[in-house]
């Protein structure tokens, strides 16, 4: 199971409704998470939300535009004045990196904590582990060099037969807490063998959570697995035909005929251009792209939370949705 | 007349109800104004107020603590993306213009308009001049170089002596708006020069902005004319004795007891710890203050306006206010 939690939906500039690009992806509260870029004043909407900087296992940035990472020093000079002792790992691109350095000596920002950089280029053929989490990336095409994150999360599940439990007279209460943990049990005269009793079965779910693109068909060779896609989607195709070539953003024409040929159940559209000012505005994008995807389509919003299961099903659960 | 419109009035880290420090002060609405500090997320409080960052004539960075800075590039960023033209001054210290300059080269900012630097050091020998402000800094006592801003707004104000006009018969009207733009009149066979019926005086107010600082004393020689002073008070001095030197901030008492042998006739306290959670919370330090300080004082918040008038008058626009 995995939570995706959009922290900010705003191409380029903020809103009123709308931050600058930022999504959690984890599981609920006090569990380790990532997040997916930090665009300004994400520390601010976090607080909003039951995600906490204490227990956020790595910080990844698909590109140094700063509607994805302006918010990255105050996030961490924040964390280090909560007294976070915890490493964290920001992965990244090269230039991010430098600049956080020069924030760092610049802006005397003192960090509690060690910072672990991780070039998000060595996950383009390698994989990363932190946490539950399996990180990979692929290269995107926009304006500077950008990348889309693949996300596999990872648990072990210990399942009581509760049925055999009752059947062979083992009553309900800490008996059943002690198989749980995998030590056997031995009552009334019985062995109760946790090896027995004790279903151990991993459930996975997978995510891909693209940036700033506009070839939405560089992500068919990671494309595999994946049961929702996050990508964006700034213009309907007749704005970002008058617009031009020049920013480099998908519509929500290329955005849905990708995730229809790639045959992705679920996908969610961000990262709208602010000319687009309330969802009632958003309703043409979510026109177009049901008009070339079939699957379950969401428009996020700030705070717009889904949840992933490992059935592939996916649930938004805080918010409306198409 | 001058406006002071609080943005921010955290230390250190944002809550819920105070984002971290900037505030504004200028004129109305479409006229030049100046922001001094800009924290993360600036850009985003200033989406819910009348100031626009295309009218904005300069931004002054009192030290570079990311609370106080941070805010700054997505500031630039979205004034660039809102195709701003006009130069905009940044008054500083070096540090600071070398992080801007860093982050313009490392994520790719463009930025639509010209950024002309000023090193906060020549302001506190000079005097420097932008629309009708007129700007000095006088340098504090923190952990990294830090400033108070001692901003004069000048005005001319050309009123027509509507007495005399009414007594000579010149009828209200437009004839009344030539003499306004100082030409002069002829009507019914006499001469109304302008000269005659136009007074023209200047408005002058003045306003002495700090830092973080742990010295208030070291504003002695600037408060000539100051007619409202804003500093730092981060903690009633009980938990001032408590938290130690090192962190370099006044407290409530501190601030008051200068602000008191001064002669200062109005403060306005703010940067206030995140221990103090809501406005409740605040009042020891209120209570502190009003003990050592027996002028007008105001603990900031977050939106609230206060209007400054030539005749000294402080004037709480927008929020309750002690």
């Amino acid at each position: 199971m995995l939570d995706l939690q959009f922290l900010g939906t705003s191409a380029g500039i903020p809103t009123k409704s709308r931050n600058v690009t930022a999504l959690a992806v984890g599981q609920t509260a006090n569990k380790p998470w990532l997040l997916i870029d930090c665009g300004e004043a994400t520390q601010q909407q976090l607080l909003h939300t039951h995600w906490s900087a204490n227990t956020l296992s790595a910080i990844c940035i698909t590109h140094v535009h700063g509607d994805h990472c302006y918010g990255l020093p105050g996030m961490l000079a924040s964390a280090g004045l909560n007294k976070r002792t915890q490493p964290l790992t920001i992965i990244a691109p090269l230039p991010l990196w430098q600049w956080l350095e020069h924030t760092i000596a610049l802006t005397d920002l003192f960090l509690s904590f060690e910072l672990q950089f991780v070039d998000v280029t060595t996950l383009l053929e390698e994989r990363f582990y932190v946490d539950d989490f399996e990180i990979s990336a692929v290269a995107l095409s926009h304006r500077v060099p950008s990348y889309a994150y693949k996300i596999r999360h990872r648990r072990e599940v210990r399942q009581l037969d509760r049925d055999a439990l009752f059947a062979h007279g083992l009553p309900a209460g800490p008996l059943w807490g002690m198989l749980q943990n995998g030590q056997d049990v031995y009552y009334e005269g019985r062995n109760y063998p946790a090896s027995l009793y004790l279903e151990q079965h991993e459930q996975r779910v997978c995510a891909l959570i693209g940036g700033d693109n506009d070839s939405p068909s560089l992500l068919q060779a990671a494309c595999d697995g994946v049961q929702v896609l996050v990508h964006e989607a700034t213009y309907t195709q007749d704005i970002a035909d008058k617009v031009g070539a020049f920013p480099m953003h998908s519509s929500a024409k290329q955005t849905a005929e990708f995730a229809y040929q790639a045959a992705i159940p679920n996908l969610v559209l961000t990262h709208f251009s602010a000319r687009y000012g309330d969802a009632q505005a958003l309703e043409p994008l979510l026109a177009e792209a049901k008009r070339y995807y079939h699957g379950h389509v969401h428009l996020a919003e700030d705070f717009a939370q889904y949840r992933l299961l490992p059935s592939g099903e996916f649930q938004p659960l805080t918010t409306r949705d198409a």
